[in-house]
């Protein structure tokens, strides 16, 4: 690894750390001002810029060996109040890797097929292979944000109600840890990534969406209509943070009102974790090596032949 | 309920409780004989195949119920070693129910795709819809059973070599306790039969497979070989039920040199295990009757249209 890259990675890992939460156990929202840009400034934006273009260079080298040495999975989760920039974080930061190695889903609305199984199952059949980056764009933690906020889709869940105690929360906190913990455990690193946007800013952001017909697209009445439980969904978010924030597996809680600095922080961690794995290409031992020299042989004959 | 179906179901419970393992603490597999039929003798087979049959006629009734209900879901897992009647006992106890509600998967060599995900995930996509009855013939199980008693098999599954230490057998049993309990909570029923059959009685099967025509196709060398490590998957059985056997989703340990008396188990495990559910036809609340009374006199007066 050249001077640069190690530099770079020391740079990531310092950005990342801020704002990395591996043990929920006191986690209070409050301490993350959604409107800090870390150690740049406002009008450091364009260094800013060209920080998170050495990160994506790192990152498209990175899903290479991974893809290649094809023993470990990669699984990012997105999670924000509408407008907090989810979109445009995966797809600025994940732009420079080839596709054929990464799968975005978006999970919305379930289907009726989906609702016949438990919360877990409709994301457990789209877990990434090895060697692949998954990206969830809202996940199952929707089970323990919406579905907290909003009793009637608990409801529609058609579980039997002598399922639906006080409990259900903490058990639905406990499966989480144990599922993320066995894909931790048998190699698909696992990081949650939660853009913290201010009320205040979701505001503007709306009213631009209004605003600039080109931005019109992006309007739902329904995310206004959400706005009105801003306080219960921080809650919500605390609260599934502070019981699901583990070493296997990570929160990363991101102020979100700058955009520019939301992107730097989520390549940040990932490059650092990718990073953390040892990636390599493949080893070629003696038997292949002897593999690669009997067709280089029939090959070379094959010239001479035609 | 009649009289007749308390009484099935009062036998059922005394039946299968006989072999339920569900706290596997102090579990030893040699308190189980695999030539034990209860309280029947090898006379009373005639006897036993009628208890057969009824307990498939109240399975039928069960599962319309689940069906209607739309609530739960069962899981039934079949484990043995080769000859055991895991195959048999799925064909005899399961088919009188209809097959709209019922889904069998067979587990065998992982294909590579399923080599590229974590060893729980190729289950996880099966699992059984609300309504519905999924049997896995084999399953996630063969994890610490073949896996383990194999070392050559468990160096294939592509894992790091850093994720694969001392733990991972006390790892994986964890990771299942987990995701049992996870489908528990969620309106799954799960249960678990190993099917217990003694060396000699598998090396009848064997002969007889050799010996009777028709009975060739069902064999494979394969399966001579694997009884070499007789002792090694009896260990492999012990611990994992030992490890696995929970009130969320218990094991029943069936004797298996018998096939009338291992089908019998299985029935009343089945049915009692329903039976513990409550299924009930959907209610009709007054909203509905409404809506049923309209369709009726539009459905009237379309006939005097005619």
């Amino acid at each position: 690894m050249d001077d640069k890259t190690k530099e770079l990675i020391r740079q990531c890992r310092k950005i990342a750390g801020r704002h990395r939460v591996d043990d929920g156990k006191d986690f209070r929202l409050k301490d993350t001002d959604p409107g800090d840009t870390g150690h740049w400034s406002e009008g450091d934006k364009a260094l800013g810029e060209e920080a998170l273009a050495q990160g994506k260079i790192a990152l498209a080298t990175m899903q290479e060996r991974l893809y290649a040495q094809d023993r470990w999975s990669v699984l990012l989760i997105f999670q924000a109040m509408d407008a907090a920039g989810k979109d445009g974080a995966i797809k600025h930061v994940m732009s420079g890797i080839n596709p054929q190695g990464c799968q975005v889903t978006a999970f919305g609305v379930p289907s009726a097929r989906e609702q016949d199984h438990t919360w877990l199952w409709r994301c457990m059949t789209e877990l990434p292979e090895r060697g692949r980056i998954g990206i969830f764009n809202r996940s199952y933690y929707e089970e323990t944000l919406v579905a907290r906020v909003h009793p009637k889709i608990l409801a529609a869940q058609k579980l039997a109600p002598s399922l639906v105690t006080d409990e259900i929360w903490s058990e639905r906190f406990d499966d989480i840890r144990g599922f993320e913990k066995h894909l931790a455990r048998n190699g698909t690193l696992v990081l949650k990534f939660f853009l913290h946007i201010s009320k205040g800013e979701q505001r503007r952001r709306f009213l631009s969406r209004l605003d600039e017909p080109e931005k019109n697209w992006k309007f739902r009445m329904g995310d206004v209509d959400e706005r009105e439980h801003w306080k219960d969904y921080q809650e919500a978010y605390e609260k599934t943070i502070r019981n699901t924030a583990t070493k296997d597996a990570p929160w990363f809680v991101i102020p979100a009102d700058h955009k520019w600095y939301t992107r730097i922080v989520v390549a940040a961690a990932i490059v650092e974790a990718l990073d953390s794995l040892d990636l390599h290409l493949p080893e070629v031992d003696d038997a292949q090596k002897a593999v690669l020299e009997e067709a280089r042989k029939r090959l070379t004959k094959a010239k001479t032949e035609s």
